[in-house]
């Protein structure tokens, strides 16, 4: 990924409050039949390695033995940023168009889990973030479920985890414009509904004015 | 990508607009480096080629040949989807959760475009596409800047055009699921926001009542 500094996310919680908020990676690997993507969600155990599962049915897992090197691609909201939002413009002119955007790229190992208990945990641990986070109280339990059907599915997925080996965090966010555009630009956003952006934004503006 | 026949997008017209309406595409190529990954919009042209533009320091252009195979991929919204969305679940409880998504991935050799049209015809369209989108009437347009300033610009970047050769759509939005479960799905969707996908997802439930 094309990484310049002034666009490269250090910030830890960035990076991992990204991983959180927008789960559903793209997992991308090269295999003999050339470079295959999927998109599964994923989580982050203890800031080490990553958890997912996929279909049995899906032959990643035969195109790519465990130990192989993959990428994985965590995006948040993207939007285009008009001249037109920028204090400065009618001052100068000197502006054109361009896209913002979060990405996290975790680079790792993959290793395939077939047994019984990773499998349950994988499923088993997803559920619960996502439950708790969409129904709270009212969440939904895996023992909701007959536990016949719920054995039959698990026979029909594999479950991994992705030993990391690298973590590239680019926030394209405006910080490199002058502060009166990129306030400006922040509040725009929000107005149009990007708030997981803005709000970003504005923790980026918090620690400059802290500096 | 896993692709079962069921989840297949043989919509022409879902296809496309899913391109135009989230035009900032993960581009991935192989390299000698590994797997490679920019993000970066994109403008499909006659249904044959893709249009984009990178900056010149991106160490792309080098990695990668004029001729070589990448992906690009196209994603618009995604959300998890919770077992308490399906009315038949009180019946029978045969749920589990999951997650919906709509993806279109092309494939194609990408050439690199160095001379001064293909650059300003790849900025150029981009832009007037996005200001009429965004601005309508008071849309920013190239000549609103010096001309100098833009030069400059121009001299840094690279245009490319990627000769399409595969495109793989896939839309997992619970249509594998009975009808009324389905709708519900959709409303809810529509109520948290996820209105690009319950918009696409009735028009799935209108083909379908057309069968």
């Amino acid at each position: 990924m094309y990484l310049p500094p002034h666009f490269e996310e250090t910030d830890p919680s960035q990076i991992y409050e990204l991983i959180d908020e927008f789960p559903l990676a793209v997992l991308v690997a090269q295999t003999e039949q050339g470079i295959v993507a999927n998109h599964i969600p994923l989580m982050l155990q203890e800031k080490q390695e990553l958890l997912g599962h996929l279909a049995l049915n899906n032959d990643l897992h035969q195109l790519v033995s465990s130990g192989q090197e993959v990428l994985t691609i965590f995006r948040g909201e993207d939007a285009y940023i008009s001249p037109n939002w920028y204090p400065t413009k009618p001052i100068h002119h000197k502006h054109v168009p361009t896209w913002n955007y979060q990405v996290v790229h975790i680079y790792g190992k993959i290793y395939y889990q077939n047994d019984e208990k990773s499998k349950l945990a994988a499923v088993g641990k997803l559920t619960k973030k996502m439950e708790e986070r969409t129904n709270g109280e009212t969440a939904w339990r895996m023992a909701d479920a007959p536990s016949d059907y719920l054995n039959d599915l698990l026979e029909n997925i594999v479950a991994f985890r992705i030993e990391i080996t690298k973590i590239l965090g680019k926030s394209k966010v405006s910080q490199n414009r002058e502060a009166i555009d990129f306030d400006n630009v922040a509040n725009v956003l929000a107005e149009q509904g990007s708030t997981h952006m803005s709000t970003r934004m504005n923790r980026i503006r918090e620690n400059r004015e802290k500096e």
